[in-house]
């Protein structure tokens, strides 16, 4: 489980270089004596502590708190929403004992929270005027999954989950579309990850919901990555946990719910967006590490120097704040100067499988001349190969460097999306397009029956990622569908997923 | 379980008062539907946010790195430090099935981290190279405890714990000074709550540890708080999990580690260290609002014009950053407008027992006036009753208004603390101060011995909270022991405890 190995190509086995890339950059490991679960290394949380950070600043400019409920729900609890049951009863951990006693009751561990939330909901709604409510909470969960995946699927996760009450559909329904926009403008400005906005299906509906929405982002394999999920719960949990309130009419109702989250799989989003055969690519909004400065000198007084120049350069960076103007938080440039007793080759390397956006060089000769010498992580417009920049230059133009090879990356990730995204028309080529372990982003008329989403999932592992959302995918258009022939009004999103 | 009231006055019922605090400034309330838990409210868990941020901050200026381990730890490992067992076995919640199927082996919810860390130590850590390993995580746990009391004491609580291997005792115990420095200092500079630190006897010790250092804090009813432990966990763990690695010489040798925690507890010393009798007070640092304005109008053209210029002064106390100038977060002014409809009594006192430091009415008089009405939370130097003040001057020193409420919050404590506490010699003169549900911080002359340590307590419920480190308590002198009469070498620090 050490680093240190080789990364896999990602044309010979992506799977495997993925599992590289997470070990490569100290990401995670799988915890192995807890089935299922996985470590979550400093690096790899660091990165999930920047992607918190921001998305709990978006939750907050909405309107929304925060706030905590308990871990363990009570198993009848589980059982009140019909569908929620069916859903979630294969996956739970049940709790039978505690204080060396057999409980009468036992507890599960929350798989979400609907249902403890509702129970707390229909204590503390009692009018209208009590509504919206709005809260958000931190929290780990626990699915008990058969196959898992370092972050992508795993038994415990780390996750955000919103949980509001409206008193008409409409304005839950505006939630719903609200914290979508939210979760996709964030995954495109901090993620650099693109992403189609859509709705499920009813069979990959949440159980529970009336209605899912989510984000689909497409992978370097052409695989889709949920990314996150809105739900418009309708009246279900209201009605399960006698959510009640009195309308401003004067008549009583049940509440309208949404619920929404992202998780920890967000990580292996950016990874599988991102990431390349050298190893992790970070994007600098959720970079943890800015740039590291590779010392370079031959003898005590050479190192001498040269670390006294790093360090200065350090200080005048670390002063450059990148996050906006009103945020809560301060994305200082973060610096390491990497003078450790080994070769300057082995630094490079190491840190390149790191991801950290920019590597700077710094010799004898650097400092004669007053210049640094920079390499991106990748190439791209803000910057090729190595580049020999006046000292001062590179700071006063950290910021700009950092915020366009952002912008770059993101560039390159839509390019991808729209050029693996294909229309296809006919079985023979869908067949084509999946064979094996392909997939791509396939615009297919479906003829809207659960009977053929089935038949298409159960020979090809292919399932209908969304219905797009407007703008989001092509316009609607009267056609064929790929599998059964039969009408259909739109093209929806199929893909392989993990 | 709704606010709205009253507060019982903690002379009358110092429980009562505490519950009834909690429910009206709607910090949290009893879960009751999932034994000993609470759900954390808004206000409650903003608080929380607020003291987490700053010592989040404190863990990485001192060099740690956050991580994440699982929750679920398989049950044999807590078996393999003995005393670690003995002191957790009855607390334990258990996990015995999970995906429908009975677990060969039962996991437990962890109560503590040490063993699965200690664990995960044992595969990272292989030479001197490796160490310092200094980490924290930010996590749920859970106790199974027969007694809960919100904040102070629930199943599940949140909480950090850093775990950190070094390779040597020395550096190990420096270790521990210094993350105990940081919650002394946290504690006094951010609760505004005083705490002596010192050294636990070996019957309070944690489980699994040589030595436990800790903080403790009086609360308004003489009774002690520990609000933090940092521990030498020496080579138990090390030993237990075979945790070995590498010398510079060249030998082998188990790690030294260290454990060290805060929890939500703390709310509860911000509670029972401030708040008083029409509710809660909050130090600014830990408020999550610093200014509520009451606009008073008597028509909708004043009501208009009251309230423009209420956002207008909310603008410009927005861009006050009350954060130190290199924090990696914000904290700007936060301001509500209560423009309820409701009369401005009845939000004067909604607000007074949220704990909001400053209240400012604004009617059509002040604003001819060009002025503010400005009430602090409680009277101190830092003002007192209502106060006129010219609006721009309010603006312009709101950050240093606040920042003297701070202090004299912090005042007040120090003198309660100096006050109460005492230097008892005397058996008779002990019982008295411990009568009934009375406390103190009383300095007494212990022999030293575990025996009378058990039957003070078992007669007064009083037990040893610390030996004070220097500088944290009466210098060491001969004496004799409060209740054997046998010879001590110092005094210690005895309470009742929560
Ligand atoms: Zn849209
Ligand atoms: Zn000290």
């Amino acid at each position: 489980g050490k680093a240190g190995g080789k990364i896999t190509p990602r044309e010979t086995d992506y799977p495997q270089w993925y599992q590289d890339v997470i070990r490569e950059a100290e990401l995670a490991e799988p915890a192995k004596v807890v089935k299922g679960c996985m470590v979550i290394k400093p690096h790899g949380y660091a990165i999930w502590e920047k992607l918190q950070r921001d998305l709990d600043g978006r939750f907050k400019a909405t309107g929304h708190q925060n706030a905590y409920f308990p871990l363990l729900v009570p198993q009848s609890f589980i059982t009140k929403e019909a569908e929620h049951v069916e859903g979630f009863s294969p996956e739970l951990a049940v709790v039978t004992h505690a204080g060396g006693e057999k409980l009468e009751e036992p507890y599960i561990i929350r798989p979400t929270s609907e249902t403890i939330i509702g129970y707390f909901f229909s204590r503390w709604i009692e009018s209208y005027r009590d509504l919206p409510l709005l809260v958000n909470q931190w929290a780990n969960v626990m699915r008990w999954e058969k196959r898992t995946r370092m972050f992508l699927r795993t038994t415990e996760f780390l996750w955000q989950e919103g949980h509001t009450a409206h008193s008409t559909h409409e304005e839950a329904q505006a939630e719903v579309m609200r914290m979508l926009d939210v979760y996709g403008d964030f995954a495109e400005q901090v993620m650099a990850m693109p992403v189609i906005r859509g709705i499920k299906t009813d069979s990959e509906r949440f159980a529970g919901a009336v209605q899912t929405t989510c984000i689909e982002a497409m992978m370097q394999d052409g695989k889709a990555l949920q990314a996150g999920t809105s739900h418009d719960l309708g009246q279900n949990f209201g009605k399960a946990f006698n959510v009640m309130f009195q309308t401003e009419a004067g008549g009583r109702d049940y509440v309208w719910q949404t619920s929404w989250g992202v998780s920890t799989r967000l990580v292996g989003g950016v990874i599988m967006t991102h990431a390349d055969d050298s190893g992790l690519v970070l994007p600098p909004r959720v970079a943890p590490i800015h740039v590291v400065i590779v010392p370079i000198y031959k003898n005590d007084d050479e190192r001498a120097q040269v670390l006294a120049a790093a360090e200065s350069i350090r200080a005048q960076l670390a002063d450059v704040d990148l996050a906006p103007p009103r945020s809560r938080h301060r994305d200082f440039v973060e610096v390491v100067i990497d003078d450790r007793d080994l070769r300057p080759g082995n630094k490079f390397y190491m840190w390149e499988r790191k991801g950290v956006p920019v590597r700077v060089e710094l010799g004898p000769k650097d400092l004669a001349k007053g210049q640094v010498c920079v390499k991106m992580r990748v190439d791209t417009a803000a910057g090729r190969g190595k580049e020999f920049i006046a000292q001062n230059e590179f700071v006063a133009t950290i910021k700009e460097r950092l915020d366009r090879f952002q912008d770059e990356l993101l560039r390159i990730a839509r390019e991808r999306l729209q050029e693996r995204s294909r229309t296809i028309d006919t079985w023979d080529e869908f067949l084509a397009a999946f064979a094996g372990e392909k997939s791509t982003f396939a615009w297919c008329h479906w003829d809207g029956t659960r009977e053929t989403e089935a038949k298409i999932k159960e020979q090809t592992k292919v399932t209908i990622r969304c219905i797009p959302l407007p703008g989001h995918g092509p316009e609607p258009e009267a056609g064929r569908c790929v599998f059964s022939g039969n009408p259909s009004a739109r093209r929806v999103l199929m893909a392989k997923a993990y």
